[in-house]
């Protein structure tokens, strides 16, 4: 920020530039430079980042255009998150993609390779969760990550999480995704010594309560390391999971 | 209920008794007879079970006639829940008792030697749990069980509890205490192949809301073979495992 | 456990077997030991014992599938919840099977013969839970348990539930399953001398809450030996059951 | 109303009152006369009805001041809720008044003899709850009904309940006291003939919260001719039922 | 009760039952007597009083047999609640009735002559809480009662409900129906010197919460002399104000 | 209200008035008099201003009748909100209206030239709040107020909000519409100098819970100056900013 | 915001200040421009306004401090909220001060004289609602209002609020206070022309929920141009309300 | 793992080891080695790494001991959360401390030089909420990482916050600690392009609900890479942003 107003400061003492000019740009230019346009530098600094449009309530033509936007201004990695079949299909008819079923995302252009610090590994307590996993996963790939995949591991079968010991140990960042009771968070979180992304889903019924019970469970997690992010949010987990492991870039 | 009845229907028709008496026997006798009653005849098939006192909101001297009562009645081996150290001490000088001070319970007289199907596993999550986990376990051993105390085998460190896997597959019922999220009541009920009985406690800060957040998770338990009691219900699982490892005499 | 891994010691021990053969053989067993193959074994002992397929969320072709694996595996008592009567008919094409509407479960193969303790009783408060009962009933029944139907007992035509007292005092354990106020568990848990499983049911309107009002009070029932399940869940009320009336393998 | 304010304009019609005298008269009066001077009318009637001082939050000066002020205007019969023994105390050195300490509760005069259509039955689950019970019946006594008290006839011993069920049958109104799981409210109602008015009480631990559990469990009673109001609203209970048990006054 | 287990008893000490007989007598007889039996004998002394049938979830071929087993039993007065314009259409076919389409009600067979203390006011807030209203209406109707509508009145113009102030005073019972912020009970609490019976309406959005934000208002009354029942139970407010319209009877 | 009455006294003491009629002018006229038409006369005193009609249970044919009735009685600017497009065309055939689509307001007639102090801001924190933010601004407009929009201007991209901040900073009174967390509200508070109307609404997934987060959200601002209104209330919010925006009048 | 800047860059412009001086300034200055400084501007138009300390969790050493910088910087009228008598006094053992133990608020200086549009009218339900009324009162003068409080006039009175309709149509603001059910804000929002701010109070026990119920109430107001605050919020209300009786200074 | 029962397979082949003393180093070592002892190898890779004690609950003796044996075990950095300043006096007086008042913890020996990716912000929205932000910058400090505090930078001030852009922008990872509407969490987490770890605290009153709004807020954040902790969980926001802040290790 601090370079473009002295810029202009600069100007101004050299009369190139009048103090009416000078306020409009400084009143125009602040507020887009502290955040906006800073995500804009950073990123160019980290080329093939994708683009991500939360496809929710949006139309079919409206995403084509967002995408068509997006393309002009060279970005071709673009991930759209809660999309359904049919209007993956229209998009599909404009903008070549690969639709992701289950996690309701639909893929433009190819990921990024994996540049992280180490895998993440996306867990889930039963198959009921696999579609929040699978939007979880696909935003960790799309953002440069190697995903490693264990799901139907819920602590009612202690011993099929128990077996995967060696990927817990050697991941860089766990999400634990699981519905009802959600103690997954708690058991891998007690086992692995990386930061632990608890992602209670809405699966289950009665007491489930849509998700808040194992959304309380994660919250109380007797296991340190455990954050949690919304009920069936996959994509903010996906997201988070990948600037943990590209902490690396912040050194 | 129909022996009794019938008796007084014989003695009616042998001219033993009046219609009026008669009428005024079955009046006061049946509904005592379903419920009460029938408890009692049942405790005499079974000499020396206990009587419980729910101390809570009693005082001293009320809880000194009931047990004078019980023992006059011959009831020599009670338990007084939810009693307070100053409380227990006052009844103690006229009735010798023995406190547990975590539990807060007295035991009066000397539980019955062990009859039960096998042995009862008590195990908690954290130490926190361990005062319900007492008036858990003195409720089960003063109506003739075993009791096995596994405490502080939280999920958060698992192999904790999967070093007594042993005793959690010989128990005969597993009574799962624990606050927090709850994890310990789905976890143990995973692994072991006997009656769960899972007690959330009041354990924890936030959004442990007292209690709510284990409940939620133990009530959603992925794992079958689990059922809930009240927050904090240390006396209701022990009394409930104890009917449960007596099975047997229902044979 | 220890029996497995003696028996590779030994093997290594002889020589049979190399050091990597019995890293590989205690790296895949122990955890499988532990949970599930423990189980199987267990189930090895007791001929005839079911297996449950939880239908929802599962296509009918999934649970052909699924089917067909367990009677490859000599399997061939088979429940599945939670079906819809469309599914239900595109395997029973297949896999010959009894439909009941009610409880919207499919029973393949014969039940065992009941060699539980006693019978259960399975009791509702109105007409419109017997579809969780009916889940219970049947479960109970393809586990070897007899089972006594009490429909229409609530408690506020109370003589209808008393003129049923025989049942209730002789049951093995009883299911208490209502909505709305969910008192009927208490009233049973106050008569009967067995252990007590409520299930709330989500039967109601308004403050009925889809089933909290009544899970709240079982969950304070006033009556000892009254445990818990999540609403309308039938199957883990009738699968606890079940467990409870054969406590006498355990001896 | 019509014929206060018809009188006002005749008395103006016939120059007996100025246009100035009769706005005010109109003015200050049309409100005050369609509620509270309308009870005062109705009172008059009824001689000797009390007077009732919510005591909570009010000093005893305060008190001892408004008992004043009513005894002043020919009030003798006064009740005083939720009063400490402290505040009673104070009080009593002016105006001579008996304390109910179980109920908090201050009647100075003597309660009018009852003329209610029959008598008033207060019934409670345990004996903790026994103060809203008390409040309910003085208030109901204080008002001029006769009140029978049936305490500690929770369902969890029903032949308690059930050998009172002439009192029960005979009752002109009932108010079923209860905490915990509030079941009585359902069974009396299913009993009784005669309006039943639930009170749920904030007796209980863990998941009663409060009194959130026997308010949900009474609201959504199977049972018809059962109403409730706010938890531990023993006097609101009593004046309701007094209310009731005086309707042939409407006649 | 006592009158028939005497006559048995005098049978049997005449000799005209055998001690088995009788036995078996009043091992059927005793509870249905309590309740069920005592409610018909009661209502033989009021001639002409309505049955009710709750048809929700019933098919119109289970309420036209029920209706005809009604019939059969000399009960021609008969209401059904909660049916669907379609089943009502079916049923009619066979059993002439007057449908009530806001109600959702049936109506077959006249009513009887309104025979109550006075007439009930059944109030709504606004015309959203009609059909709740009129559920109501029609029960008390069938009941016996006359009833006086009063919809549309809710407090926000304050004016529609004071220009109705005769009808509020006059009233025996009044049924207070509300929505949204559920203060039209207070109000008329506050007004009305009967029972006023509140009953909250699932009308509103966002923090109505389905009727919570009005049952919570309605039971914080400042009022004397409300109670309140289930969510939109139009059913039971009729019916609990018909039972105090007729407390004459108990006289 | 004086005034009225203080004429019709005169009319009486003139004789030019029987006291009959008088009686029923005071009993029609003063409770009218307080509210409804308080209201009338006010309005009369500013012409122009819109009448609205709640289309939400309204058919399509009473809402025409409405409109025919207030175009009758001289009004001609009619906002009709919550109505759907189909019920919107066929009002349209007889009454030519603007429909508005992302609001479903329908406008009849133009609204009166903006007469307020200053321009009320419409601030929303994503798109999918626009359909509660059009329908405050047409309430707001059609109530005779300039209207800005600030739509998209959500606190995950202050940027986006402060380069407003002249905007903000010259409003009269801000609407400030978010759904998720609801910060925008408290942003927008601690920002501007005027009266901020918050609006919670039920944009968002899981522990969005319906609007109940940003509800909570607003309630609690740390920012002075903030009011807040139901889930999705839009017009309440237009409502009460014009009401603000209008407070000279009140001069 | 503009003027600063433009005379930063003006002098930058000409000479008088360095491009580094200058962007420290600009970096320094802008933020604290936008919103902090901007009320001190604000501030300085309208001598005389207070400030306004918030008391809780402070010592009485921090109080004292606070007032002395603000004596120094020239404020002379000062509130503290929410202080405890104790602190009061030590406070004004160095800072005179009036202090309201209802509302348990200090005040330091004199109130600016009133210079609103109107008058505010401050009224409670209750008397247990003083408190919070009172500190909405000293809030509203000390800004400069005239303030009419209008406390215990509650729905269940009715005639008393309306005794005070004049008050009531003249006023320019109203706070409507009150716990339990919170109708006092509906039915003066039915009566009233001026916007009117809802504050619940934690006053009732039970179901009042601590002030919930009332929120929800006062949420759900079906009169429009109500909004709604914070539980106990009077400070809120009191500073919302001023800034609408300032409305006109916005002009 | 495999190394460890490699060595003991081998020794076994070599028969240097029994069988049974293999079977029972296999027993005792596996899980421990899973779980605990993992932990612990790690541990040795980074020297000077903290131990931590939850004090909360423990008697100073108990704390006295513990703090013993971990110095006997090597461990000369304590970090004790939840302390009273009367315990830590008395742990003072034998192990030597800084007990930090604000934060409630005592740290022992001293906290390890920072080596993290970077530095970790601790961000509060008010003073009131310093307690939680030090228990989290005590305990990221004692694991070795440097601190920024950025204390009341809340969003109704957001000058405040948006003047300390550049500690923002440059941070590791960020701990946004708020009550109320805990809004920081969104404000930062749109500003920040680094993992923001979101703490509610308890602060607030009324609708606040002891950190449920904060909580709720944060969890529906609108920005992306942010995760939420356990209400007033600062040690669990520290401990977890260390870890993310050692996250190069892990590569």
């Amino acid at each position: 920020m601090n370079n473009e107003i002295k810029r202009i400061l600069e100007e101004v003492q050299q009369g190139q530039l009048s103090v009416e000019e000078a306020l409009l740009k400084i009143k125009m230019e602040p507020f887009a430079d502290i955040g906006y346009a800073k995500v804009d530098l950073h990123r160019k600094l980290r080329q093939g980042t994708a683009e991500v449009i939360y496809g929710a309530g949006k139309t079919p033509e409206q995403m084509i255009g967002i995408v068509s936007a997006m393309k002009q201004g060279g970005q071709n990695t673009i991930l759209i998150t809660r999309i359904s079949p049919e209007a993956a299909r229209e998009v599909e008819a404009v903008h070549p993609l690969r639709y992701n079923a289950a996690a309701r995302v639909a893929v433009i252009g190819q990921p990024p390779k994996p540049d992280g610090i180490g895998h993440i590994v996306v867990a889930t307590g039963g198959t009921s969760d696999i579609p929040v996993a699978e939007e979880a996963a696909e935003t960790a790939e799309i953002f440069g990550n190697e995903v490693v995949r264990l799901y139907d591991v819920g602590v009612a079968g202690l011993h099929r999480l128990l077996s995967h010991m060696d990927t817990i140990m050697e991941a860089s960042v766990i999400i634990a995704i699981a519905g009802m009771e959600g103690a997954l968070a708690s058991v891998i979180g007690g086992l692995a010594d990386c930061p632990v992304i608890a992602v209670p889903t809405s699966v289950g019924y009665g007491t489930a309560f849509h998700g808040l019970s194992a959304l309380l469970s994660m919250l109380n997690s007797c296991a340190s390391g455990v954050s949690v992010v919304n009920i069936d949010n996959g994509f903010g987990a996906g997201f988070l999971a990948s600037r943990i492991n590209h902490m690396d870039v912040k050194k």
